[in-house]
Protein backbone atom coordinates (compact mmCIF):
# COMPACT_ATOMS: atom_id res chain seq x y z
CA UNK A 1 0.00 0.00 0.00
CA UNK A 2 1.02 3.54 -0.82
CA UNK A 3 1.05 5.05 2.80
CA UNK A 4 3.28 2.15 3.78
CA UNK A 5 0.09 0.33 5.54
CA UNK A 6 -1.72 -2.99 5.22
CA UNK A 7 -5.14 -1.33 3.72
CA UNK A 8 -6.27 1.56 2.07
CA UNK A 9 -9.24 3.37 3.69
CA UNK A 10 -11.19 5.04 1.25
CA UNK A 11 -13.79 7.80 1.71
CA UNK A 12 -17.81 6.67 2.02
CA UNK A 13 -18.94 4.73 -0.82
CA UNK A 14 -22.81 4.73 -1.69
CA UNK A 15 -23.27 2.28 -4.40
CA UNK A 16 -19.41 0.46 -4.58
CA UNK A 17 -19.19 -1.11 -7.94
CA UNK A 18 -16.28 -2.98 -8.10
CA UNK A 19 -14.48 -5.04 -11.02
CA UNK A 20 -10.87 -7.05 -12.00
CA UNK A 21 -9.15 -7.85 -14.77
CA UNK A 22 -5.55 -9.45 -15.58
CA UNK A 23 -3.57 -8.73 -18.36
CA UNK A 24 -0.98 -11.30 -19.46
CA UNK A 25 2.10 -10.97 -22.04
CA UNK A 26 1.21 -13.05 -25.22
CA UNK A 27 -2.22 -13.37 -24.16
CA UNK A 28 -3.40 -10.30 -23.90
CA UNK A 29 -0.82 -7.87 -25.38
CA UNK A 30 2.83 -8.57 -27.12
CA UNK A 31 5.46 -5.93 -26.37
CA UNK A 32 6.38 -6.24 -30.31
CA UNK A 33 2.97 -4.19 -30.55
CA UNK A 34 2.98 -1.83 -27.71
CA UNK A 35 4.89 0.28 -25.96
CA UNK A 36 4.83 -0.13 -22.42
CA UNK A 37 2.96 3.40 -21.58
CA UNK A 38 0.50 1.61 -23.94
CA UNK A 39 0.33 -1.58 -22.30
CA UNK A 40 -0.57 0.16 -19.15
CA UNK A 41 -2.57 2.37 -20.42
CA UNK A 42 -5.07 -0.54 -21.70
CA UNK A 43 -4.62 -2.33 -18.52
CA UNK A 44 -6.51 0.59 -16.70
CA UNK A 45 -9.11 1.46 -19.96
CA UNK A 46 -10.19 -1.86 -20.07
CA UNK A 47 -10.78 -2.12 -16.56
CA UNK A 48 -12.30 1.01 -16.40
CA UNK A 49 -14.90 -0.52 -19.26
CA UNK A 50 -16.72 -2.59 -16.86
CA UNK A 51 -17.46 0.45 -14.62
CA UNK A 52 -18.81 2.60 -17.43
CA UNK A 53 -20.75 -0.43 -18.35
CA UNK A 54 -22.02 -0.83 -15.05
CA UNK A 55 -22.83 3.38 -15.20
CA UNK A 56 -19.99 3.89 -12.12
CA UNK A 57 -17.30 6.43 -11.51
CA UNK A 58 -14.27 5.26 -10.96
CA UNK A 59 -12.36 6.53 -7.98
CA UNK A 60 -9.44 3.99 -6.99
CA UNK A 61 -6.91 1.52 -8.46
CA UNK A 62 -5.13 -1.16 -7.04
CA UNK A 63 -2.34 -2.59 -9.56
CA UNK A 64 -0.89 -6.38 -8.77
CA UNK A 65 2.71 -6.85 -11.15
CA UNK A 66 4.17 -10.10 -11.63
CA UNK A 67 7.69 -9.10 -13.05
CA UNK A 68 10.19 -11.81 -14.77
CA UNK A 69 13.71 -11.47 -14.15
CA UNK A 70 14.34 -9.74 -18.04
CA UNK A 71 12.49 -6.73 -17.09
CA UNK A 72 14.25 -3.67 -15.88
CA UNK A 73 13.25 -0.83 -13.80
CA UNK A 74 12.90 1.66 -16.63
CA UNK A 75 10.25 -0.63 -18.16
CA UNK A 76 8.41 -0.86 -15.22
CA UNK A 77 8.48 2.86 -14.76
CA UNK A 78 6.91 3.32 -18.18
CA UNK A 79 4.05 0.93 -17.43
CA UNK A 80 3.54 3.21 -14.71
CA UNK A 81 3.37 6.03 -17.12
CA UNK A 82 0.52 4.31 -18.81
CA UNK A 83 -0.99 3.42 -15.77
CA UNK A 84 -1.12 7.08 -14.29
CA UNK A 85 -1.71 8.70 -17.61
CA UNK A 86 -5.09 6.25 -17.85
CA UNK A 87 -6.12 7.46 -14.06
CA UNK A 88 -5.68 10.86 -14.96
CA UNK A 89 -7.66 10.69 -17.84
CA UNK A 90 -10.74 9.34 -15.68
CA UNK A 91 -9.48 11.15 -12.49
CA UNK A 92 -8.93 8.23 -10.27
CA UNK A 93 -6.24 7.00 -7.42
CA UNK A 94 -3.94 4.50 -7.55
CA UNK A 95 -4.01 2.94 -3.87
CA UNK A 96 -1.86 -0.01 -3.55
CA UNK A 97 -0.82 -2.95 -4.98
CA UNK A 98 2.01 -5.70 -5.12
CA UNK A 99 4.89 -6.53 -7.38
CA UNK A 100 6.27 -9.86 -7.36
CA UNK A 101 8.60 -12.00 -9.74
CA UNK A 102 7.01 -14.57 -11.76
CA UNK A 103 7.41 -16.57 -15.28
CA UNK A 104 4.87 -14.57 -16.14
CA UNK A 105 4.60 -10.65 -17.16
CA UNK A 106 1.11 -10.14 -15.67
CA UNK A 107 -0.61 -6.94 -14.43
CA UNK A 108 -3.85 -7.75 -12.22
CA UNK A 109 -5.78 -4.51 -12.08
CA UNK A 110 -8.51 -4.14 -9.17
CA UNK A 111 -11.04 -0.93 -9.61
CA UNK A 112 -13.53 0.49 -7.07
CA UNK A 113 -16.06 2.89 -8.58
CA UNK A 114 -19.25 5.04 -7.14
CA UNK A 115 -22.10 3.60 -9.18
CA UNK A 116 -25.60 5.68 -9.12
CA UNK A 117 -28.75 5.53 -7.53
CA UNK A 118 -31.58 2.70 -8.25
CA UNK A 119 -30.07 1.90 -11.28
CA UNK A 120 -27.20 -1.04 -11.97
CA UNK A 121 -27.03 -1.84 -15.76
CA UNK A 122 -27.30 -6.13 -16.11
CA UNK A 123 -26.63 -8.00 -19.21
CA UNK A 124 -30.20 -9.65 -18.34
CA UNK A 125 -32.29 -6.68 -18.64
CA UNK A 126 -32.85 -6.83 -22.61
CA UNK A 127 -36.64 -7.03 -23.61
CA UNK A 128 -38.36 -8.52 -26.70
CA UNK A 129 -39.35 -5.43 -28.61
CA UNK A 130 -35.97 -3.69 -27.54
CA UNK A 131 -33.39 -2.82 -30.53
CA UNK A 132 -29.77 -3.48 -29.93
CA UNK A 133 -27.38 -0.88 -30.31
CA UNK A 134 -23.17 0.06 -29.86
CA UNK A 135 -22.21 3.45 -28.52
CA UNK A 136 -19.44 3.89 -31.70
CA UNK A 137 -17.26 2.14 -34.23
CA UNK A 138 -16.62 -1.66 -34.10
CA UNK A 139 -14.30 -3.83 -35.95
CA UNK A 140 -11.58 -1.41 -35.88
CA UNK A 141 -9.41 -2.69 -32.96
CA UNK A 142 -9.49 -6.09 -34.63
CA UNK A 143 -8.40 -5.17 -37.64
CA UNK A 144 -5.73 -2.97 -36.01
CA UNK A 145 -4.46 -6.18 -34.57
CA UNK A 146 -4.40 -7.72 -37.79
CA UNK A 147 -2.65 -4.70 -39.07
CA UNK A 148 0.29 -5.11 -36.37
CA UNK A 149 0.18 -8.95 -37.01
CA UNK A 150 0.63 -8.43 -41.18
CA UNK A 151 3.40 -5.67 -40.60
CA UNK A 152 0.20 -3.07 -42.59
CA UNK A 153 1.37 -0.09 -41.51
CA UNK A 154 -1.32 1.99 -43.62
CA UNK A 155 -4.55 2.37 -41.40
CA UNK A 156 -2.54 3.95 -37.74
CA UNK A 157 -5.87 4.65 -36.89
CA UNK A 158 -7.27 0.96 -36.57
CA UNK A 159 -3.99 -0.11 -34.89
CA UNK A 160 -4.25 2.83 -32.34
CA UNK A 161 -8.43 1.74 -31.68
CA UNK A 162 -6.28 -2.01 -30.64
CA UNK A 163 -3.42 -0.03 -28.56
CA UNK A 164 -5.53 2.95 -27.07
CA UNK A 165 -8.90 2.10 -26.39
CA UNK A 166 -10.39 4.62 -24.37
CA UNK A 167 -13.36 4.08 -21.49
CA UNK A 168 -16.81 4.91 -22.83
CA UNK A 169 -17.90 6.80 -19.63
CA UNK A 170 -18.78 9.63 -21.87
CA UNK A 171 -21.49 7.60 -23.73
CA UNK A 172 -21.94 5.30 -20.21
CA UNK A 173 -23.74 9.34 -18.86
CA UNK A 174 -25.74 9.37 -21.75
CA UNK A 175 -27.59 5.60 -21.62
CA UNK A 176 -28.04 6.35 -17.99
CA UNK A 177 -29.47 9.64 -18.33
CA UNK A 178 -32.07 7.53 -20.14
CA UNK A 179 -32.46 4.82 -17.93
CA UNK A 180 -31.12 1.99 -19.88
CA UNK A 181 -31.11 -0.62 -18.42
CA UNK A 182 -29.19 -3.30 -20.31
CA UNK A 183 -25.14 -2.78 -20.83
CA UNK A 184 -21.56 -4.57 -21.38
CA UNK A 185 -18.72 -3.58 -22.72
CA UNK A 186 -17.75 -5.07 -26.00
CA UNK A 187 -14.66 -6.82 -24.88
CA UNK A 188 -14.80 -10.35 -26.53
CA UNK A 189 -16.88 -9.18 -30.07
CA UNK A 190 -20.20 -8.50 -30.60
CA UNK A 191 -21.55 -11.75 -31.48
CA UNK A 192 -19.86 -13.25 -28.45
CA UNK A 193 -21.30 -10.47 -26.35
CA UNK A 194 -24.69 -10.44 -27.91
CA UNK A 195 -25.08 -13.83 -27.23
CA UNK A 196 -24.56 -13.47 -23.48
CA UNK A 197 -27.43 -10.39 -23.40
CA UNK A 198 -29.47 -13.15 -25.11
CA UNK A 199 -28.94 -15.96 -22.64
CA UNK A 200 -28.78 -13.69 -19.34
CA UNK A 201 -32.15 -12.09 -20.99
CA UNK A 202 -33.59 -15.24 -22.27
CA UNK A 203 -34.26 -13.91 -25.58
CA UNK A 204 -33.17 -14.55 -29.09
CA UNK A 205 -31.10 -11.45 -31.32
CA UNK A 206 -31.33 -11.27 -34.72
CA UNK A 207 -28.55 -9.02 -36.21
CA UNK A 208 -29.19 -6.78 -38.83
CA UNK A 209 -25.65 -6.22 -40.57
CA UNK A 210 -27.09 -4.44 -43.14
CA UNK A 211 -27.43 -1.40 -41.17
CA UNK A 212 -24.07 -1.67 -39.61
CA UNK A 213 -22.12 1.63 -39.92
CA UNK A 214 -18.83 0.63 -41.27
CA UNK A 215 -16.02 3.10 -40.54
CA UNK A 216 -14.40 4.64 -43.31
CA UNK A 217 -10.98 3.25 -42.31
CA UNK A 218 -11.96 0.12 -41.78
CA UNK A 219 -14.02 0.07 -44.59
CA UNK A 220 -10.50 0.80 -46.74
CA UNK A 221 -8.60 -1.65 -44.97
CA UNK A 222 -11.50 -4.27 -45.82
CA UNK A 223 -11.39 -3.32 -49.51
CA UNK A 224 -7.52 -3.38 -49.50
CA UNK A 225 -7.21 -6.81 -47.98
CA UNK A 226 -10.84 -8.17 -49.99
CA UNK A 227 -12.37 -8.84 -46.31
CA UNK A 228 -15.95 -8.47 -45.39
CA UNK A 229 -16.07 -5.22 -42.85
CA UNK A 230 -19.33 -6.61 -41.17
CA UNK A 231 -17.76 -9.79 -40.20
CA UNK A 232 -14.96 -8.02 -38.70
CA UNK A 233 -17.69 -6.20 -36.95
CA UNK A 234 -19.49 -9.40 -35.38
CA UNK A 235 -16.10 -11.21 -34.48
CA UNK A 236 -13.80 -8.68 -33.89
CA UNK A 237 -13.02 -7.85 -30.17
CA UNK A 238 -11.77 -5.30 -27.77
CA UNK A 239 -13.08 -2.38 -28.74
CA UNK A 240 -15.01 -1.42 -25.69
CA UNK A 241 -17.73 0.32 -27.02
CA UNK A 242 -20.52 -0.43 -24.61
CA UNK A 243 -23.38 -2.68 -26.58
CA UNK A 244 -27.17 -1.74 -25.16
CA UNK A 245 -30.82 -3.04 -25.88
CA UNK A 246 -33.61 -0.26 -24.79
CA UNK A 247 -36.80 0.52 -26.86
CA UNK A 248 -36.30 2.34 -30.01
CA UNK A 249 -37.59 5.08 -28.94
CA UNK A 250 -35.20 5.65 -26.41
CA UNK A 251 -32.21 5.25 -28.80
CA UNK A 252 -33.55 8.44 -30.99
CA UNK A 253 -33.15 10.38 -27.67
CA UNK A 254 -30.31 9.08 -27.31
CA UNK A 255 -28.38 9.26 -30.98
CA UNK A 256 -28.56 12.74 -30.52
CA UNK A 257 -25.71 13.82 -27.85
CA UNK A 258 -24.12 10.00 -29.42
CA UNK A 259 -24.45 10.57 -33.29
CA UNK A 260 -21.78 7.69 -33.49
CA UNK A 261 -24.24 5.06 -31.97
CA UNK A 262 -26.11 3.13 -34.34
CA UNK A 263 -28.33 -0.52 -34.34
CA UNK A 264 -27.15 -3.35 -35.02
CA UNK A 265 -29.98 -5.46 -34.38
CA UNK A 266 -33.33 -6.83 -32.76
CA UNK A 267 -34.18 -7.96 -29.40
CA UNK A 268 -37.22 -11.20 -30.21
CA UNK A 269 -38.67 -13.41 -27.80
CA UNK A 270 -36.86 -16.87 -27.28
CA UNK A 271 -36.91 -18.57 -30.54
CA UNK A 272 -34.97 -21.78 -30.18
CA UNK A 273 -31.32 -19.97 -30.16
CA UNK A 274 -29.76 -17.07 -28.65
CA UNK A 275 -28.53 -15.99 -32.15
CA UNK A 276 -31.04 -15.99 -35.05
CA UNK A 277 -29.36 -15.24 -37.98
CA UNK A 278 -24.96 -15.40 -37.47
CA UNK A 279 -23.19 -15.63 -40.64
CA UNK A 280 -21.07 -18.54 -41.24
CA UNK A 281 -17.48 -18.50 -39.89
CA UNK A 282 -17.85 -16.26 -36.96
CA UNK A 283 -16.22 -16.94 -33.89
CA UNK A 284 -15.96 -14.47 -30.48
CA UNK A 285 -12.55 -12.93 -30.30
CA UNK A 286 -11.00 -15.29 -28.03
CA UNK A 287 -7.73 -14.76 -25.37
CA UNK A 288 -6.51 -18.24 -24.16
CA UNK A 289 -8.67 -17.64 -21.04
CA UNK A 290 -9.01 -21.15 -19.24
CA UNK A 291 -12.57 -20.26 -18.20
CA UNK B 1 -18.21 -11.94 -12.13
CA UNK B 2 -20.16 -14.87 -10.94
CA UNK B 3 -23.54 -13.23 -12.28
CA UNK B 4 -21.95 -12.92 -15.68
CA UNK B 5 -21.81 -9.26 -15.46
CA UNK B 6 -19.01 -7.32 -16.08
CA UNK B 7 -18.38 -5.61 -12.52
CA UNK B 8 -19.76 -6.47 -8.85
CA UNK B 9 -22.42 -3.75 -7.08
CA UNK B 10 -21.81 -3.99 -3.45
CA UNK B 11 -24.22 -2.78 -0.69
CA UNK B 12 -23.02 0.93 0.97
CA UNK B 13 -20.30 0.75 2.40
CA UNK B 14 -19.03 4.12 5.25
CA UNK B 15 -15.42 3.24 6.10
CA UNK B 16 -14.25 1.02 2.51
CA UNK B 17 -11.05 -0.62 3.47
CA UNK B 18 -9.32 -2.56 0.91
CA UNK B 19 -6.54 -4.36 0.52
CA UNK B 20 -4.52 -7.30 -1.99
CA UNK B 21 -1.65 -9.81 -1.74
CA UNK B 22 -0.47 -11.61 -3.92
CA UNK B 23 0.55 -15.66 -3.42
CA UNK B 24 2.49 -17.47 -5.73
CA UNK B 25 4.04 -21.35 -6.20
CA UNK B 26 7.79 -21.43 -4.75
CA UNK B 27 7.49 -18.12 -3.54
CA UNK B 28 4.74 -17.69 -1.07
CA UNK B 29 3.74 -21.72 -0.83
CA UNK B 30 4.87 -25.03 -2.02
CA UNK B 31 2.71 -28.03 -3.25
CA UNK B 32 4.76 -30.19 -1.65
CA UNK B 33 4.22 -28.82 1.68
CA UNK B 34 0.85 -27.75 1.31
CA UNK B 35 -2.58 -29.11 -0.01
CA UNK B 36 -4.73 -27.23 -2.98
CA UNK B 37 -7.13 -26.63 0.17
CA UNK B 38 -4.65 -25.22 2.46
CA UNK B 39 -3.08 -22.40 -0.16
CA UNK B 40 -6.81 -21.70 -0.81
CA UNK B 41 -7.29 -21.33 2.81
CA UNK B 42 -4.12 -19.67 3.64
CA UNK B 43 -4.36 -17.20 0.62
CA UNK B 44 -7.60 -15.63 1.98
CA UNK B 45 -6.73 -15.36 5.75
CA UNK B 46 -2.97 -13.52 4.81
CA UNK B 47 -5.19 -11.06 2.72
CA UNK B 48 -7.93 -10.91 5.40
CA UNK B 49 -5.46 -10.18 8.21
CA UNK B 50 -4.81 -6.99 6.50
CA UNK B 51 -7.84 -6.33 6.95
CA UNK B 52 -8.02 -7.71 10.81
CA UNK B 53 -5.05 -5.18 11.25
CA UNK B 54 -7.24 -2.38 9.34
CA UNK B 55 -9.71 -2.67 12.38
CA UNK B 56 -12.51 -3.49 9.15
CA UNK B 57 -14.72 -6.62 8.60
CA UNK B 58 -14.25 -8.58 5.44
CA UNK B 59 -17.27 -8.22 3.17
CA UNK B 60 -16.33 -9.21 -0.18
CA UNK B 61 -13.13 -10.94 -2.48
CA UNK B 62 -11.91 -11.48 -5.76
CA UNK B 63 -9.75 -14.12 -6.78
CA UNK B 64 -7.36 -14.40 -10.10
CA UNK B 65 -5.79 -16.86 -10.75
CA UNK B 66 -3.39 -17.68 -13.33
CA UNK B 67 -3.14 -21.52 -14.12
CA UNK B 68 -0.14 -23.31 -15.60
CA UNK B 69 -1.62 -26.11 -18.31
CA UNK B 70 -0.27 -28.80 -15.64
CA UNK B 71 -3.28 -28.28 -13.27
CA UNK B 72 -5.86 -30.45 -13.28
CA UNK B 73 -9.87 -28.71 -12.76
CA UNK B 74 -9.94 -31.83 -9.20
CA UNK B 75 -6.70 -29.08 -8.02
CA UNK B 76 -8.44 -25.81 -8.92
CA UNK B 77 -11.61 -27.20 -7.07
CA UNK B 78 -9.84 -28.19 -4.14
CA UNK B 79 -8.29 -24.47 -4.34
CA UNK B 80 -11.66 -23.02 -4.46
CA UNK B 81 -12.63 -25.39 -1.43
CA UNK B 82 -10.37 -23.67 0.80
CA UNK B 83 -10.95 -20.21 -0.45
CA UNK B 84 -14.70 -20.94 0.70
CA UNK B 85 -13.89 -22.55 3.86
CA UNK B 86 -11.39 -19.32 5.09
CA UNK B 87 -14.57 -17.07 3.18
CA UNK B 88 -16.94 -18.83 5.59
CA UNK B 89 -15.48 -18.46 8.58
CA UNK B 90 -15.25 -15.18 8.48
CA UNK B 91 -18.56 -14.99 6.88
CA UNK B 92 -17.24 -12.91 3.79
CA UNK B 93 -18.69 -13.41 0.19
CA UNK B 94 -16.58 -14.50 -3.04
CA UNK B 95 -17.89 -12.01 -5.08
CA UNK B 96 -15.83 -12.14 -8.65
CA UNK B 97 -12.46 -12.64 -10.12
CA UNK B 98 -10.68 -14.43 -13.16
CA UNK B 99 -9.09 -17.43 -14.20
CA UNK B 100 -6.19 -17.51 -16.75
CA UNK B 101 -3.68 -19.30 -18.38
CA UNK B 102 -0.30 -18.97 -17.47
CA UNK B 103 3.87 -20.22 -16.31
CA UNK B 104 3.23 -19.24 -12.89
CA UNK B 105 0.62 -20.84 -10.15
CA UNK B 106 -0.31 -17.29 -8.92
CA UNK B 107 -3.26 -16.50 -6.79
CA UNK B 108 -4.39 -12.13 -6.85
CA UNK B 109 -6.46 -11.71 -3.83
CA UNK B 110 -8.79 -8.40 -3.26
CA UNK B 111 -10.60 -8.16 -0.07
CA UNK B 112 -13.24 -5.15 0.59
CA UNK B 113 -14.22 -4.71 4.13
CA UNK B 114 -16.09 -2.09 6.58
CA UNK B 115 -14.20 -0.23 8.69
CA UNK B 116 -14.63 1.48 11.95
CA UNK B 117 -16.25 5.54 12.50
CA UNK B 118 -12.57 7.23 13.31
CA UNK B 119 -10.24 4.76 13.59
CA UNK B 120 -8.09 3.51 11.28
CA UNK B 121 -4.82 2.01 12.70
CA UNK B 122 -1.87 2.76 11.16
CA UNK B 123 1.93 2.10 11.68
CA UNK B 124 2.48 5.81 12.37
CA UNK B 125 1.04 5.87 14.71
CA UNK B 126 3.22 4.78 17.67
CA UNK B 127 4.70 7.08 20.42
CA UNK B 128 7.58 7.04 22.79
CA UNK B 129 6.71 5.87 25.89
CA UNK B 130 4.11 3.24 24.37
CA UNK B 131 5.09 -0.48 24.71
CA UNK B 132 5.10 -3.11 21.95
CA UNK B 133 3.04 -5.62 21.98
CA UNK B 134 2.02 -9.10 20.25
CA UNK B 135 -1.04 -10.62 20.48
CA UNK B 136 -0.37 -14.41 20.68
CA UNK B 137 2.72 -16.83 19.83
CA UNK B 138 4.78 -15.81 17.30
CA UNK B 139 8.14 -18.02 15.52
CA UNK B 140 5.67 -20.94 15.86
CA UNK B 141 4.89 -20.38 11.79
CA UNK B 142 8.86 -20.33 11.03
CA UNK B 143 9.39 -23.23 12.83
CA UNK B 144 6.91 -25.28 10.89
CA UNK B 145 8.34 -24.28 7.82
CA UNK B 146 11.56 -25.46 8.81
CA UNK B 147 9.95 -28.44 9.94
CA UNK B 148 8.28 -29.17 6.64
CA UNK B 149 11.93 -28.10 5.34
CA UNK B 150 13.60 -30.84 7.22
CA UNK B 151 11.01 -33.90 7.39
CA UNK B 152 10.67 -32.89 11.12
CA UNK B 153 7.76 -34.45 11.52
CA UNK B 154 7.09 -34.42 15.71
CA UNK B 155 5.86 -30.56 16.11
CA UNK B 156 2.45 -30.83 14.11
CA UNK B 157 1.12 -27.84 16.17
CA UNK B 158 3.97 -25.76 14.70
CA UNK B 159 3.53 -27.11 11.16
CA UNK B 160 0.05 -26.11 11.27
CA UNK B 161 0.69 -22.35 11.99
CA UNK B 162 2.42 -22.44 9.23
CA UNK B 163 -0.13 -24.22 6.66
CA UNK B 164 -2.94 -22.40 8.30
CA UNK B 165 -3.07 -19.17 9.84
CA UNK B 166 -6.05 -17.74 11.12
CA UNK B 167 -6.49 -13.92 10.70
CA UNK B 168 -7.36 -12.17 13.94
CA UNK B 169 -10.11 -10.50 13.65
CA UNK B 170 -10.88 -11.33 17.39
CA UNK B 171 -8.09 -9.90 18.93
CA UNK B 172 -8.21 -6.68 16.68
CA UNK B 173 -11.67 -6.24 17.99
CA UNK B 174 -10.41 -6.09 21.71
CA UNK B 175 -7.66 -3.39 20.15
CA UNK B 176 -10.17 -1.57 18.82
CA UNK B 177 -12.61 -1.16 21.75
CA UNK B 178 -9.69 0.12 23.82
CA UNK B 179 -8.80 3.07 20.99
CA UNK B 180 -5.46 1.41 19.89
CA UNK B 181 -3.96 3.81 17.32
CA UNK B 182 -0.77 1.93 16.14
CA UNK B 183 -1.58 -1.82 14.33
CA UNK B 184 -0.06 -3.87 11.93
CA UNK B 185 -0.36 -7.68 11.32
CA UNK B 186 3.04 -9.71 11.30
CA UNK B 187 3.67 -11.33 7.64
CA UNK B 188 7.57 -10.58 7.04
CA UNK B 189 8.96 -11.11 11.20
CA UNK B 190 8.62 -9.49 14.53
CA UNK B 191 11.63 -7.51 13.84
CA UNK B 192 11.28 -6.65 10.35
CA UNK B 193 7.68 -5.10 10.93
CA UNK B 194 8.43 -3.31 14.19
CA UNK B 195 11.14 -1.86 11.97
CA UNK B 196 8.22 -0.76 9.93
CA UNK B 197 6.34 0.43 12.69
CA UNK B 198 10.37 2.67 13.97
CA UNK B 199 10.34 3.93 10.90
CA UNK B 200 7.00 5.14 9.96
CA UNK B 201 6.57 6.97 13.38
CA UNK B 202 10.20 8.38 13.74
CA UNK B 203 10.40 6.39 16.94
CA UNK B 204 13.42 3.81 18.13
CA UNK B 205 12.04 0.49 19.58
CA UNK B 206 13.83 -1.93 21.86
CA UNK B 207 13.12 -5.26 22.35
CA UNK B 208 12.32 -7.18 25.57
CA UNK B 209 13.83 -10.61 24.52
CA UNK B 210 13.83 -11.87 28.09
CA UNK B 211 10.58 -10.94 28.83
CA UNK B 212 9.15 -12.90 25.52
CA UNK B 213 6.34 -15.70 26.24
CA UNK B 214 7.63 -18.63 24.27
CA UNK B 215 5.46 -21.53 23.05
CA UNK B 216 5.82 -24.15 24.67
CA UNK B 217 5.71 -26.53 21.27
CA UNK B 218 8.70 -24.14 19.74
CA UNK B 219 10.21 -24.49 23.12
CA UNK B 220 10.36 -28.39 22.28
CA UNK B 221 11.49 -27.89 19.37
CA UNK B 222 14.49 -25.35 19.77
CA UNK B 223 15.35 -27.68 22.57
CA UNK B 224 15.77 -30.94 20.24
CA UNK B 225 17.50 -28.46 17.22
CA UNK B 226 19.65 -26.67 19.56
CA UNK B 227 18.13 -23.37 18.28
CA UNK B 228 17.50 -19.94 20.39
CA UNK B 229 13.46 -19.46 20.36
CA UNK B 230 13.97 -15.73 20.95
CA UNK B 231 15.81 -15.44 17.46
CA UNK B 232 13.01 -17.61 15.59
CA UNK B 233 10.65 -15.12 17.78
CA UNK B 234 12.20 -12.05 16.04
CA UNK B 235 12.93 -12.98 12.31
CA UNK B 236 10.37 -15.90 11.80
CA UNK B 237 7.45 -14.66 9.57
CA UNK B 238 4.11 -15.77 8.63
CA UNK B 239 2.64 -15.65 12.21
CA UNK B 240 -0.19 -13.28 11.34
CA UNK B 241 -0.36 -11.78 14.96
CA UNK B 242 -1.06 -8.30 15.15
CA UNK B 243 1.92 -6.44 16.63
CA UNK B 244 1.15 -3.06 18.14
CA UNK B 245 1.95 -0.20 20.33
CA UNK B 246 -0.28 1.48 23.04
CA UNK B 247 0.38 2.78 26.94
CA UNK B 248 1.48 0.30 28.99
CA UNK B 249 -1.75 0.75 31.14
CA UNK B 250 -4.30 0.25 27.85
CA UNK B 251 -2.24 -2.97 27.52
CA UNK B 252 -3.02 -4.13 31.11
CA UNK B 253 -6.77 -3.85 30.49
CA UNK B 254 -6.02 -5.73 26.97
CA UNK B 255 -4.34 -8.32 28.29
CA UNK B 256 -7.36 -9.60 30.51
CA UNK B 257 -9.57 -10.27 27.22
CA UNK B 258 -6.52 -11.36 25.47
CA UNK B 259 -4.15 -13.46 28.11
CA UNK B 260 -1.88 -14.67 25.28
CA UNK B 261 -1.01 -11.07 24.15
CA UNK B 262 2.39 -10.08 25.81
CA UNK B 263 4.96 -7.54 25.66
CA UNK B 264 7.82 -7.67 23.24
CA UNK B 265 9.56 -4.15 23.15
CA UNK B 266 9.11 -0.33 24.55
CA UNK B 267 8.90 2.69 22.15
CA UNK B 268 11.42 5.12 22.75
CA UNK B 269 12.53 8.84 20.97
CA UNK B 270 14.04 8.11 17.77
CA UNK B 271 17.85 7.32 18.96
CA UNK B 272 19.93 7.32 15.93
CA UNK B 273 18.62 3.74 14.76
CA UNK B 274 15.03 2.08 14.44
CA UNK B 275 15.83 -0.60 16.65
CA UNK B 276 18.30 -0.10 19.77
CA UNK B 277 19.43 -4.05 20.22
CA UNK B 278 18.83 -6.16 17.36
CA UNK B 279 20.62 -9.38 18.09
CA UNK B 280 23.28 -10.34 15.70
CA UNK B 281 22.16 -12.29 12.66
CA UNK B 282 18.96 -11.37 12.29
CA UNK B 283 17.09 -10.85 8.81
CA UNK B 284 13.74 -10.61 8.81
CA UNK B 285 11.84 -13.43 6.76
CA UNK B 286 11.45 -12.56 3.13
CA UNK B 287 9.87 -14.26 -0.04
CA UNK B 288 11.57 -13.01 -3.24
CA UNK B 289 9.42 -9.89 -3.45
CA UNK B 290 11.13 -7.53 -6.45
CA UNK B 291 10.22 -4.03 -3.98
Amino acid sequence: MPAGDDAALLASIKHPVITTDTQKENIHFRLDWQTFDEVGQKAVEITFSDLAASYATPLALFVNLSIPSHMTDDMIEELYVGINAALNRHKAALVGGNISAGLDFSIDLFAVGEGIPNLFPLRSAACPGDGLYVTGPIGMARAGLDCLMQNETQFPELIQKFTTPIARFDAARILAARGVQCVMDISDGLSGDARHIAEASEISIEFDPAGFHIDPALLAYCGKHGLDPRLLMLSGGEDYELLFACKPEIFEQIQKPLPEAFCVGRCLSYAGKPIINLPEGIRSFQHGEKK
